[in-house]
């Protein structure tokens, strides 16, 4: 039995098969709370989700996005004799997508699929295997962790909780490492690049296959207001504690706390920045920002540089090309080819990077949208180029 | 300010005092969802639960128990013009409760709270503070790390995940460490301890008082088969996945894993297994199954030893009082006051082991039922008696 198969996949393929009235060929998603049959992908990627809700009046299915392949919706479900609601929509595109339902307007998760944060909330989610795309899967190779750990933060006044991948062997030996400071999308959290990104399984590929070099990643919450966008003290006395202050948070704070508590190569040339959505705008603001802090920066699905201009744009660390490409060998920018925006925007910033004389690199994700498997493909093509 | 806090409940308390409306002197649980000014707790711990929902026809509230001083439910909500349904229910007993709302008969989470694997499903939850008990709240000591550690067991057939404390220092140096293992109970898995059970916090606050030995703890997910009770392969030549063979995971493939993994200490005297409910169950099969393998054992919530008979019980192991007292310096059972089962069996189970000359412990948690605030306050009692 092939060991690629993660635990709650096996788990859910072996309970799906004895699941009576199951549409043929139909599998439950990997996604699913043990034990559940629903909700089930069909060979084409077209998903059928069910819920009991005998009293309720209406239920329909709602997802995050409106280029899933899914549709945004919402969807009616149809209710039975029994009270069991079905619809199958779909195809999907494969990936992970956030959903919910809702039941007579409330907006409400499948109790039958796993939670992840989303949208500002826990969201039910599905995950669409891609065809002969394993990269971000559990394989039989060495493994390294996810450690959650927990720093005090005088600006934010509050304890905080980052999570850090260590590479395999990080724990059997004196080796110091280069480490990737990764940022998250609004709505999401400090736990989303793994559970939601795979971002340890996405390297523990690279590096068994020796296509990235070993490093750390470190994953904190962008967030430090109590909302994005508040600026005042709730509290008269309290320190204003704004959205804004998440660049000197990661500078004057996070860095020193991993240098300090990991065995990292502490210098620029070993540190780089990466984000997605929100995440990339952070990490093109605070690695531009710093370029005595970041060798690399990679702006995933966060659109490009807007006007840009070689003299004046991110006060003028582009103007001299041949400096800049030397202390940033790693200027990157991806995106989805179905998000249209971000598309435009970042290809357009690399081209006229690229006329400059600036060596940035275009990444396109063919057929996602701004959701996870886009940002997978982007971490899976970025990684391998730092710390070169 | 102080560092007490952690970040959610500094971030809610500042929130909530901007809050329109809310009832006086009442405050946002710690649990809830950033931002969110519900539910409310009251300084006697009545708590108020708000949630919109306008074209609902009936929103009541359920809890997860019937003596965390809420009640079970389900409590009718009241709707007022603008479809803001309220209820006020309590006063609670302090500690951490599973709860969730019935939407038109469909069992939703409250979507202005965190939700927490129980129940075999994603469950709000809220924690009610404790006057005076501090003692799993983030302090300004140093902290452990928990890290998401995977292996590859062939007797389930599937990728393991693994969360495992590691206390202040283990990365920055040489010693070995004992090693507690420490179970969840039935509905929940390897994340429940240091989510709803803050078994990081707890160690941090006993190790920085010297009341314990630095020691790590592994949490397993202590489910194999695809449903507890499961028998039969579900794929024709599948091997059978019973979850009886989960003893068979931990002795023969989890221990070795973790002795190979970790800096551990790896013989009896530095080996401890515990758990709570269907995890002490777990935890006193397997370690009076294996005294050559465990010199702590540790049972929380799961009542005694039925009828027993030191010459016959557990495979005659307490036959020699004295070997066993040897053996297995600590051997200890506990429960909430307010759980009348496992209250009276344990205290029945310990005295008559005592009365044989076992030197077994028994341990109450005044005031509180089969909840996390007991499986806390067990944990802060046993674990200082560990490795001495």
């Amino acid at each position: 039995m092939s060991r690629l198969l993660t635990g709650s996949l096996l788990l859910l393929a072996l309970c799906g098969l004895s699941a009576a009235q199951a549409p043929p060929d139909s599998v439950p998603a990997s996604s699913n709370m043990p034990g559940s049959d629903y909700p089930r992908i069909h060979p084409d990627l077209r998903v059928t989700f069910r819920v009991s809700a005998p009293v309720a009046q209406k239920v329909q299915l709602v997802t995050g996005s409106d280029d899933n392949g899914l549709g945004k919706g919402p969807f009616d479900m149809v209710k039975d004799e029994k009270g069991i609601w079905t619809v199958t929509i779909g195809p999907a595109v494969p990936g992970f997508h956030y959903y919910w339902l809702s039941v007579d307007g409330f907006a409400a998760n499948d109790p039958a699929s796993q939670t992840f944060f989303g949208w500002n909330k826990e969201s039910s989610g599905i995950e669409i295997p891609e065809k002969g795309a394993d990269f971000y899967e559990a394989k039989d190779v060495p493994h390294g962790e996810v450690r959650a750990h927990w720093y005090y933060s005088k600006i934010s006044a509050m304890w905080r909780r980052i999570y850090v991948y260590t590479p395999p062997g990080y724990d059997n030996g004196r080796t110091r490492y280069p480490v990737l400071y990764l940022q998250h999308g609004s709505g999401e959290c400090e736990r989303s690049w793994s559970n939601q990104g795979r971002v340890n399984f996405i390297l523990d590929n690279l590096i068994a296959e020796k296509k990235a070099v070993p490093m750390l990643v470190v994953m904190e919450n962008g967030m430090v207001a109590p909302r994005a966008g508040a600026v005042a003290p709730a509290v008269p006395g309290a320190p204003a504690r704004r959205n804004d202050a998440f660049p000197d948070v990661v500078v004057k704070e996070l860095i020193p706390e991993i240098d300090a508590a990991y065995r990292t190569l502490a210098d620029q040339p070993h540190r780089a920045i990466a984000g997605l959505s929100m995440g990339a705008g952070q990490a093109t603001q605070i690695g531009l920002g710093n370029l005595d802090k970041f060798s690399g920066i990679g702006s995933f699905s966060g659109g490009g540089i807007r006007n840009f201009d070689p003299k004046t744009s991110n006060n003028g660390v582009f103007a001299d090309p041949a400096a800049f490409n030397k202390k940033v060998p790693v200027l990157w920018f991806g995106a989805g080819t179905v998000e249209a925006g971000r598309m435009g925007g970042g290809k357009t910033a690399v081209e006229a990077m690229n006329k400059a004389g600036i060596k940035a690199v275009w990444f396109e994700s063919p057929g996602t949208s701004h959701e996870w498997q886009t940002w997978r493909k982007c971490l899976y093509d970025f990684a391998p180029r730092l710390f070169r």
